[in-house]
C-alpha cells in the first residue's frame, strides 16, 4: 500500500503518473477484497471501477466539480481516494461508513443514491443550476448500462439530450445490471461493443471500392469522401446521437490512460456528452469474474476460495422461487417477472424450468408492472417479485394499471421491513402503509416459510390484485404450529389470553407468539393474533378476539398507516375503548446496521417488546 | 351522417370503400365537434386521429385484434366506431360514456388507460400472454409522441426491442403532448419529419455521381447500391432500429389510403414493429389547429367562434403562476419545472418571462423530481407543480432524491380531490395518505387563494421539502377575512364554539366555516379549525381547542390516512376520549360526475354535511 499511503484527496493522485496510478490501482484492489471480505458489501461493481474512478479524480477537480454516481454501491474506491481509506473497515456497519453516497459524510459525495437510474436527472438539474448561478464547474454522471434501462434515467436521457448546457454521462459499461442485462438498448451496446457494425461498413466500403473500374485521383477523394459518410453512419453511435449527444468511445474502462485522455476531450466539448466506457465487473479477482452476479453484493467471504464464511439459511426468496415452480408446474397461466432481480428474487430454477413463462424487463419496475396487467388482461397470472422499496418505483402502476383493473396479478415484495445494512434506501418499511389505501388491493403478510406458501396458493385463486410481503433471510426458529387455511380478510388466533392481545403480521408473528410464551410463564396472560390480511382487515373477529383486553400491535413497518393505525380505525369505527400500543418503526428513514441492532433501536426485538408489556402491567 | 348511420361496428366499416370512408372521417369530425362543443372534452386530440382509427379499425379485427390507446383520451373516434355512437351525448357525465376507454364499457377497450406511456407496457404483456396461449390476434399500441418520452414508455420500448414477440406500435406524432413537445427524441422525430437528412443524403449522392467522370453501366449500377446504402443509413430510422424494431414511415396519417397500405405491410412482418404516423391535433377544426394547446380539453365552446360557453372564473393554478412570478422576482434561485403541464398549472406567463428558469422535461415525472433534487442539491429553489394523481408516478422520486436528502423544493399538487369528468383516473383523492407517511415532507393545503400564496411564501423560507396541493378550479365565494401568518405546523382557529369542532383542510375550510355559521343559527355551537398543515400537524393547538367537543374531520381525500386518521392518531396519543366523525371519500375509485355531483353523492356537499351533524345532534 506504499502509494496508498500517500493518497489522502484527490489532489495527491494528480501527482501521479500513470504508472503509479496502475499500482495504485491494485493497491486499492487488495484494499477492497480485504474490507468486503470481512464486512460483506457490493464487491464486483467496485471492483470494475478502479482504473475508471481513478481517472476520473485525475481529471476532474471534486468537489467543485460534481460526480454523480448512479445507484451509488460502486463508489468504494470512490470514497477510498477521497479520504475516507482509514475509516473503510467500518463500512456498511452501524454509525460507520455508509457503503453509498452520502452528502453528510464527504463534500466530495455530492448526491446521495441507492435506488437506480437517479443520476442522469440529478446531473442535469445541478448543471441547470451552474449555469443560472453563472458558475464554471463539470457535471459528471457515472451509470450502468443496466441503470440506463429505468424510466427515470430514460426520461432524463430524453431531456438532457435537447438541453443547452453542458454535461457528461459516463456510461459504464459491463453488460450487466445485477444479473445479465435485457432490452433493446442493452442489444445495441452489445453491437458497438463488438463493432459488427463497424465491419460491415467497411467491408461494404472495400467491396464498393473493389468494384469501381478506374481510379484516378480524383475518384479516390470521392471514394475516401463516402467511406467517411458511410463509416459515420455506419458507426453505431446513433442512438445517442440521434437524441443530441456527442457520442465518444467506445473505451477500455482498465486503461487510466485512454480513459483520461477521452475525458480530457469530453471536458472541452460544449453541450451534452456521453462517454461509452468498457468495464469488466469483479476485475481482477477471478473469482468474481466468473460470477459476477454472486459477487454482485455479498456477505463476508473466504478470499482464496471465494466462499461465504457465513452459513446462509434457506430463505423466503428460495421458499418464493421453489413454491413458484410448484404452482407453475400446475397452472399453466403462471409466469414470472422480474425487474432485473432473477436471482435476488428466487426465481433462477423458475427461469430455467420455464423459459417460456419468464420475463426478465430490465431495470424496470414500471414496465414490469405494466407488462404484468397487459398479460392478465390477456388471461395469465403474472407474480411480480419486486424488492419492498423498489415498489415505490412503480406505486402508479399498481394504482393505476393492476388495481384500478382489479386485476389478477401476484405482486411480491421481497426485502420487507428493515433489510440493515443497505440502509435508508433500501429499508422496506414504508410498503404496508402506501398500499393500504389503495383500494381492491390484498395485502397479505406470512408469518412464516409454510404461510408464504400458503398465501400463493391462495392469490392463485383469488380474481384480483393481490401483495404479498415478506422480509429478508429466513424465518428463524419457528415454534408455531398452527396453520388455519388462508380465507380472504380472515386472521389466525394463535395463543388464549385474557388480559392483553397482541395482532402482528409477517415476521413478528413468531416474536409475538414467544413473547406471549414466555410473559405467561410470569402470569401475565397474553393472546396473540396472527393479522394475516392487511387488507382487508378480520375486523370482525379482531374485535370479538380483543374483548376488553389491552392491545399491542407490533408490525415491521412504520407506525402510521400500517396495522397499528388500521387497528386503531377499527376500534374507533366499533366504538371500542381498550387501550392500545402500537409499536413499529417511527416515521423516518432508518440508518444501516444490523437487523438485530436496529430492531434493538427501535425496541422492537423481543427483550424491547416484553420490557414494554411488563412495565404496562406494572403501572396497574 | 349517411354513411356513419350505417357504422354499428367495425365490420361495417370494412365494407367502405376509400371515398367513403373519407366522407365517414368527415362525419365524424362533424359529431366529435358537436358533442365537444357541448359536453366539454378532448378535442384536439380526438380530431388528429379520426383517418388513424377508421384505417386500424379497417385493416384489424378488434376485439380479437388488441387495441391499446395510450392516455386514452384521444378514443372518441374509436368509441363512434365500435356501437356508442349514439350514447356519446352522454360523454363524461355522471353514468354515461367514460372519455377514456374502459373494458367495462365495450369488449373493444382491451386496456382502461388514463394517465400517459402504459400502452407499450400492455401491448408487450397482451403479445406475450398471446404467445403462451398459442392465439394468434394482433396486438397494438397506439402511442403520442408526447406520451413515448415517459419512462415506462421508454423502459417497454427498451424491453419490446429484444423481446421476440410480434406487436405492433404506432407512433401518433403531431409533436405536442398537451403542450408542444420537448427533449431528444422529439428533435430526433422532427428530423425525420422535415427529411432533412434524407435530403443531405440525397444531395451528397448526387453531388458525388456528379463528381465520377466517367459513367458506364456498371458504376451506375455501383453508384445505385451506394445511394440505397447511403439512403438506409441517413433516413434516420435509426434510433428504433438500433433498439430492435422494424421502423416503418412515416407516413401522412391523414391519408386513408396509405395508413391502410402500411398497417398491411406490418402485420406481414414478425416481431416487433414501430409505425411513425404524422399527423395534426386539431385537424379539420381551424380554431383548433391554430391553438391545439387551448384545445387539448376545454369546456363547453362556440363552435363557430371557439369561445367558451361558460365564464372561466380565476382558479388555482392561475393564483399559482401569478404568485410565482412575484416570488421569482424577488428571488433568483427560484425556477419552475413542469412535466408537459405548462398551460395546465398556469406557468405560461412564467415560462415567457422568465425563460431561462423555467424547465418543460417533457411526461416525465419521475425526472422532473429528479432534476429538482439536483437544482436544490446545487442551490436553487425549484417549484415543481404538478397534478395530483400524476404524484403517483414521481412517488419514489419524493421519498428517496427529495426527503430521504431532505431538499428544498416546493412540490406542488394542482387537479388536488375530486377533478369531475375525467374519472377514476385522474381524481386526486390519495395523496394526502400516501404522502403523510413521508419523513421531513411538510404537507399544506390552503383554504382560499390568498392562503395558497401565503403558503408559497412560507415555502420559500422554509429550508425542507414541502408539498402544497390545491383543487382544480377556483375558491367559489370566500367569507372568511382571517388569515393568521403561516407558521411551520400551526393550525389556525377561524370560529369559537364549545359543542362541536370541525376540522377540514384546504377547500373543505370554506364549506366548514360556512356549515358552522348556519348551524349557529339554529343553535348548534360549532367551532371550526383550518388545518392548514396536515404534517407536521399542530397536535398541541388542535388538543387543547377542541376540548371535549365532539369533532367531525373534513377533507377532499379518502378517509384512509389522511387528515381524520392523523386526528385520530392524536386522540390516541393524548389519551382523549372525544367523539368524532371523519368525512371524506371512501377507500374506491370514483368515477366521473362534476365536482358538485360527486360530492354530493359521498355526503361531503354542505346540505349532507348539516344533515349528518344536526341527525348527531337530535340523537342526543
Amino acid at each position: 500500500m506504499d502509494i496508498l499511503k500517500g493518497i489522502n484527496s484527490p489532489k495527491d493522485l494528480k501527482k501521479l503518473n500513470i504508472k503509479e496510478k496502475e499500482i495504485l490501482a491494485k493497491e486499492i484492489r487488495e484494499l477492497i477484497l480485504n474490507i468486503v471480505s470481512k464486512n460483506g458489501g457490493h464487491l464486483a461493481s467496485n471492483l470494475g471501477v478502479v482504473e475508471l474512478t481513478i481517472a476520473i479524480h485525475s481529471v476532474f477537480n471534486a468537489p467543485e466539480d460534481k460526480i454523480i454516481w448512479d445507484v451509488g454501491h460502486q463508489t468504494y474506491v470512490h470514497k477510498i481516494l477521497t479520504g475516507r481509506k482509514n475509516e473503510m473497515f467500518t463500512l456498511r456497519k452501524i454509525n460507520g461508513i455508509s457503503g453509498f453516497p452520502k452528502a453528510e459524510e464527504s463534500e466530495y459525495d455530492v448526491f446521495n443514491t441507492g435506488h437506480s437510474s437517479t443520476s442522469i436527472s440529478a446531473a442535469i438539474g445541478m448543471a441547470r443550476a451552474r449555469d443560472i448561478k453563472k458558475e464554471n464547474n463539470q457535471v459528471i454522471a457515472v451509470i450502468g448500462d443496466g441503470a440506463l434501462t429505468g424510466g427515470m434515467a430514460l426520461e432524463a436521457l430524453n431531456d438532457g439530450g435537447s438541453a443547452k448546457t453542458d454535461f457528461i454521462i459516463i456510461l459504464n459499461d459491463n453488460e450487466m445490471s445485477i444479473s445479465k442485462n435485457v432490452g433493446g438498448i442493452s442489444n445495441f451496446l452489445t453491437k458497438i461493443r463488438s463493432k459488427k457494425f463497424y465491419k460491415k461498413s467497411n467491408n461494404l466500403v472495400k467491396n464498393i471500392v473493389f468494384k469501381i473500374p478506374l481510379v484516378g485521383k480524383k475518384i479516390i477523394k470521392i471514394v475516401e469522401d463516402i467511406k467517411y459518410s458511410i463509416k459515420k453512419f455506419f458507426i453505431p453511435n446513433m442512438l445517442f446521437e440521434d437524441m443530441g449527444y456527442t457520442y465518444l468511445g467506445p473505451v477500455d474502462g482498465h486503461n487510466i490512460e485512454k480513459l483520461e485522455k477521452i475525458l480530457n476531450i469530453a471536458k472541452r466539448i460544449d453541450g451534452p456528452k456521453l462517454i461509452h466506457i468498457i468495464t469488466k465487473k469483479g476485475k481482477g479477482y477471478d473469482i468474481a469474474e466468473k460470477e459476477p452476479s454472486k459477487y454482485h453484493s455479498t456477505g463476508p467471504f473466504n478470499l482464496k476460495t471465494g466462499e461465504s464464511t457465513i452459513k446462509k439459511d434457506k430463505d423466503y426468496s428460495k421458499v418464493f422461487g421453489d413454491k413458484l415452480i410448484n404452482i407453475a408446474r400446475k397452472n399453466k397461466k403462471v409466469v414470472a417477472i422480474t425487474a432485473a432481480m432473477k436471482d435476488g428474487t428466487g426465481l433462477k430454477e423458475f427461469a430455467s424450468e420455464y423459459k417460456d413463462r419468464f420475463f426478465d424487463v430490465g431495470i424496470a419496475e414500471q414496465h414490469a408492472i405494466g407488462v404484468a396487467a397487459g398479460m392478465a388482461r390477456n388471461g395469465l397470472i403474472p407474480f411480480v417479485p419486486i424488492y419492498s422499496s423498489f415498489f415505490q418505483r412503480g406505486y402508479d402502476q399498481v394504482i393505476h394499471d393492476i388495481c384500478m383493473q382489479n386485476l389478477h396479478v401476484v405482486l411480491c415484495a421481497d426485502r420487507a421491513g428493515i433489510v440493515g445494512q443497505d440502509g435508508e434506501t433500501h429499508q422496506g418499511i414504508f410498503d404496508l402503509s402506501f398500499f393500504n389505501i389503495v383500494p381492491n388491493l390484498v395485502i397479505m403478510a406470512p408469518k412464516n416459510f409454510r404461510e408464504l406458501e400458503d398465501m400463493m396458493d391462495f392469490a392463485i385463486n383469488y380474481n384480483g390484485p393481490v401483495y404479498i410481503r415478506y422480509p429478508k433471510g429466513g424465518e428463524g426458529n419457528t415454534r408455531i404450529n398452527k396453520e388455519d387455511e388462508i380465507v380472504l380478510g380472515k386472521a389466525e388466533k394463535l395463543l388464549d389470553g385474557n388480559k392483553y392481545t397482541i395482532i402482528a403480521i409477517g415476521k413478528m408473528v413468531e416474536r409475538a407468539y414467544s413473547i406471549a410464551i414466555m410473559l405467561k410463564k410470569e402470569n401475565i396472560n397474553v393472546q396473540v393474533i396472527n393479522a394475516r390480511f392487511l387488507k382487508p382487515i378480520d375486523e370482525e373477529n379482531i374485535i370479538k378476539w380483543i374483548g376488553n383486553t389491552k392491545i399491542i400491535t407490533i408490525e415491521d413497518n412504520i407506525v402510521r398507516g400500517g396495522l397499528g393505525s388500521t387497528i386503531l380505525e377499527i376500534l374507533h369505527k366499533y366504538n371500542k375503548k381498550n387501550e392500545i400500543k402500537i409499536l413499529g418503526y417511527p416515521e423516518k428513514f432508518i440508518k444501516q446496521g444490523t437487523v438485530n441492532e436496529i430492531e434493538k433501536k427501535y425496541n422492537l426485538d423481543t427483550e424491547s417488546i416484553i420490557k414494554i408489556i411488563k412495565r404496562w402491567s406494572n403501572y396497574e
